[in-house]
């Protein structure tokens, strides 16, 4: 399904004054602190964030799930679903599969599929956390309950590699060049398992993966310090996570998911440490209060999302790089919103916390972190924060011919509506 | 099926010579501190803890789910697991069940079969936190998807009320008094809901309720953090919980979940004030390191569990009573456990637990507060948490011809492989 | 000291005609949602903060505490400093002392001077938690090492509530209306102390104090769960806090500290249930990450700062009313920074959160609540929260005569280097 | 002060015969678990914890400080405190300084008093975290508010090198062999400071200050997340440790303090990780629950503790080892306990958890772990917890002529009094 983009633009050219009135008055103040609007907004339209193929139907608790109607049952309907996505916000141009919901019969029409829709495949996510949800057996017929890679069975943690390899190869046929690797494994009780022994199992594994990736291709891997094991998890803060990706190989890289650290963590600072240690791969984006809520992004903490985009526009606007590109993904679950919605807002927020860093002074900020001028570098910091850079955002997605604000046009347009119409009201998604 | 206590009696005397040595040595000890070892003994025999009936299959997380072979298929498969649970402890003798999971089709029947076991009907427990798992609708075809009677949809609430009222009139013919009631409302994001018509609306629902329960019944609430919703919860903390009790009548009381509480939260002093407050309903006892883990209880935190039951028995062996009797339910799921060994586990750590804080010298220990004697306050406590007195918890099952060491004795008896070869390996529970 | 208001202008004129066109243009935005800009500056202008005497000086940790130059030694030179924080600001016109540290000698003449500034007497908070810290002993010689009205020694509870009764003399005199307790009282290790003993004294205390005070004062009592106490502490939590309040007399209200809650909780929600209980006194603003940080108001969370002021504009446009008027107290503590910088941060924060929180279109708000529109409700809030009403709150201070920007009129004016010529570099203050 | 140790005899004789009775029951049933009830006495006996010279006065909160009366005001009463506990321990046979608060004016003469005691020196402490607590100035008058070794300011950090290499100067003259460095730096508000920055500047001081060390000499890193500085801590979490050890040096380690974590760290998990990469350089003991509580060792999470026991136990039995001795220190801070009494009750826990790890059966728990069975390592794990090893601890203590129960003893020999009439009531100790 596409969208009529006339109709798009009718709704845009309701707001088309007053837009301009602000873009005009906001780059005014911006040259002020010698911020050129101009860039800003081309910057802003680079940053394409990849939509999990798993957000796109709604989200489930183990307290029960709550469908809505018109979701994608089908890898094409996801693929449609991102093109809609893209055409609206022009804000995501990938796909990002989960494998072994999202296997592709044959990879050269669903590429083509994509392609048509402007869409490539970002990075390939395997599932050893549990046993095929399909209800078939696994590959080897044994069972993730107490873990994959880590398991004390040789056979488990060979089924893991196996599986993973057979991610690769789906991947390398859709034109992906990364592997994501997030592991449930651990333990929920004292005595259940030997911490070092799971690491070192688990580190054997992903070598193994490792050697089997085509030489342009990195790794993910992915920490989280609780659930679904509830007494330890094996990868289960940044210190552990850069170990593994230290000792798996130089393209192997940490991923960072927002929701996936203990209460109080700075996170600006872990995203800081990574980058030093050039293993940063990308963000896993959502937001939380408690734990791994998955709710949409900057939703909750704004201003921590800010402070992330701070530490991410030094490195991109500084000199020393890694080799890989970082990776922008989503990883959020609204049981109760509408998916695209949800997506929709979650890029918006993405798009505003890079805005807002992009316009804060450096030579100024830097000029009072050497002075030791503490009230005068949060001043700079919250002058950036405070200033509505919307008009910024909104000009962005213009250009590209999306929408002036996605989630007002997405209702507009009667999206969902039309979905339900081609799709029926009770259609399950696969996946979480 | 019956477990054949011949054999449970030869498993015990093998432990038997030790047993009696350490009993009296221990005795000893204890009259050392004018503490009567024999009426411990009956003090933690008196002890009988409800099992859940949804605690009998393998539990889930929102990460999948891998259920072990032999589950209880129905109630009266569920019954009989109790039943085994009972010859082995001596420490269960009731079963609460969860509607819509465990609607009794014929009540008689059902109170029969329990009572061939010895076993009642505990709290009786209901469901608005997901629409009907069995694929059903709802009563009155409405989602709970937004709350139940917090929903600002009339028709919710009502369809919520009735729910429970039904679940009363099944309660009633099994010989049940009390109603637990654990709500989901809340919201999910800043500016879903008005926290104020939340709350309103659900003391309202919860007036109604009450007026249709017997007037012997009691209703029990149970306030949770977060958890399916992940900003807010209606029924948030103890706080609101004693709010929504006092406002909803006298016999409506406060239930504890040992995993419903913000980080850090000192338990054993919410406790305290609900008692003050003549409010404890009673506990879900379970055992967390992150969240709402569910794990076994006394796994992680057993210190914490005995400063529990420190103020547990002030209360019991004080002269301040409230009219209810306080209920005792497990509430975990065991994902990678036998659920009956973990049953089996959390029985054996509650006795402990009751047993060490029975044994606290109470004169000495107001004696040392009364002087602001602060090493010595926590001598006292320590002393008692650190005496084994296994002896007295094992004495008290045996008496009742239960077993010395439960879990030793399941697998002696092989009880798992006796239920898989009478239902098979794959047969799903009911529930969570 | 006073500011030459001449100098002032000049600072603000230079940014005058940016202003007014951003203040036209926010103007006809909020037009658009029915929002009078007038009207939100000029409650924006009604809004005023009392100082707290303690934190004109610089802050400490346990860890040591680094003085800065001109800082204030006498009530006379506090009183000053809160003269020039209005000039500056316009957002604070009373100061909040706290006995011992501020004993007025000759009540009178500080009334005079205060009076001179514009400046009124705020609560009066007394101090049970220290030995006097002047190196003096306490009035009756005893200790409050071990608690002060949760003590069991009766000598100890006396003096606590003699010292409560002297600190509502002196209000008197300098006509405050209202009495602050905050208690450290609590434990440091399990076994120490009784909790409902401790509770039961406290409450006890307090009905004693309130007995003496005034019919038109209101007491205010004040939870934190831990700190300097790290097992329990008696007034842990709004729970408890409200059980006292309640439990004390009807104009004893609860006051929020923001960094008195355990990790994670929902404040917002907080304030809801407490304003629903017709308690609500007031807050003591500030900011952290970690526990009770005594951070900048808004300089970590400022998105909670926004929701929580959100229910606060509810109750204060709605109907229901509580007798008392709401206390806006800051209490943060700036090791690191000018504390007067601080503070005008501080109240720059607050009011444009209050202004953020004005502009929510309310209508709208309960529309989307009531069809359970949960990203439309979100939608509402963040473009409140997105919206730079900046603006409106420098319009607010300068038609008072204040700053656009205070901070930077606090440097252009070189505020700290007068005070310093006039008062040396390393006059300590008293107080924490 | 010497104790009188006929009297010492006179107060472990009273609890012999019990005694007795129970060390050989204990024994009977180690036996069967296959462990030595006689190595187990001496392993304990082996384990002897550093006695920390601040740790003997009474502790300060940021509100307030309690001294009690006795305490030492000299290094050489402080080295006597650590002999009397000793004598009544046998479980602490060092001391470790802090400077500038325990600089010794004669180092052979404070080397001897010691000997005399039976004492050596252990790890010294740097300050670089508060300017000179004497009142003095630093050694270059400038002040470390901002930080020390992550300073903008070269002259800052050269300063808090010079003092550690001061420090290690004083270490050598008492024959000790390893440096502690613990830093408050970081940042309290976002815009203070770049985060590589702060850790650069520190690696780079660190580096020269190890060039320094003489070639036996290890130097200690600790983490701390937060407090002093509320936003940011440099080293704060042990990644942050290990990257800094690692970039040091070989004989630069990583030191694990108990209360030195966010909430709900699986700490024990975090040991066995840095064991792995063969950097622990022991740890300061202490307990908490909120924050960096400093209580009592054991006080708040026996089980925690026994749980690091497990993980050191393993190492310490295993094959592979690093080149450093592992350091036990307490770091504890008493605010309403007498230290001695604190000191003597953390050295009580600590062996208990101890000698609880060493009597795992482990060759079982590993077999139950190699068949993921997960209920019976947690029965080995409980088995061994809840077993009352306390006689082996006792006996560990007579066999060197200390005391059955040394806080007992402790009380019954009056030595807080013989302190006071040896030293006065008012007495200051120097330090936190």
């Amino acid at each position: 399904m596409k969208l009529n983009l006339d109709r798009l633009n009718d709704v845009n050219n309701k707001s088309m004054d007053l837009h301009k009135a602000e873009l005009d008055l906001l780059s005014q103040k911006l040259d002020k602190k010698c911020i050129n609007a101009e860039e800003v907004i081309k910057d802003i339209s680079t940053l394409q964030v990849a939509t999990p193929s798993w957000a796109l139907g709604t989200g489930a608790t183990r307290f029960g799930r709550f469908p809505g109607g018109g979701e994608p049952a089908t890898l094409e309907e996801k693929v449609g679903d991102v093109g809609i996505l893209k055409q609206l916000s022009g804000q995501t141009s990938s796909i990002s599969l989960h494998i072994p919901w999202d296997i592709p019969e044959n990879a050269e029409d669903i590429k083509d599929l994509a392609s048509s829709y402007g869409l490539t495949f970002d990075s390939m996510n395997s599932n050893t956390f549990m046993d095929d949800p399909r209800g078939a057996n696994t590959p080897n017929g044994l069972s993730y309950k107490y873990g994959s890679m880590c398991n004390t069975i040789e056979g488990v943690r060979d089924q893991a590699i196996q599986h993973n390899i057979d991610v690769i190869e789906y991947g390398k046929r859709l034109g992906s060049n990364s592997l994501t690797v997030w592991l449930a494994d651990g333990s929920n009780y004292p005595g259940q398992a030997n911490f070092r022994r799971q690491f070192e199992n688990v580190q054997d594994c992903l070598q193994k993966i490792y050697k089997e990736m085509p030489e342009d291709w990195f790794m993910f891997t992915e920490h989280k310090p609780f659930e679904p094991n509830f007494y330890s998890t094996v990868n289960a803060d940044w210190g552990s996570n850069l170990l593994l990706a230290k000792g798996t190989g130089e393209r192997c890289m940490c991923l960072v998911d927002l929701g996936h650290h203990l209460p109080n963590t700075n996170i600006e600072q872990v995203v800081s440490r990574v980058i030093m240690e050039k293993r940063l791969a990308g963000f896993h984006f959502n937001d939380s209060k408690y734990s791994d809520d998955d709710l949409t992004v900057g939703s909750l903490k704004p201003y921590q999302l800010f402070l992330i985009f701070n530490e991410l526009v030094e490195y991109l606007k500084g000199d020393e790089k890694q080799e890989n590109e970082l990776a922008w993904m989503i990883d959020a679950s609204h049981n109760t919103k509408d998916p695209m919605e949800d997506l929709l807002q979650s890029f918006d927020a993405i798009a505003l916390a890079y805005g807002q860093a992009l316009t804060i002074p450096r030579t100024a900020l830097n000029e009072a972190q050497l002075n030791n001028d503490v009230a005068g570098g949060q001043e700079i910091l919250q002058d950036a924060y405070r200033t509505d850079v919307r008009p910024l955002v909104r000009e962005a997605r213009m250009r590209q011919g999306a929408a002036y604000d996605p989630v007002a046009a997405y209702r507009a347009l009667q999206v969902r509506k039309q979905l339900i119409d081609a799709r029926g009201t009770r259609v399950a998604v696969t996946g979480l």
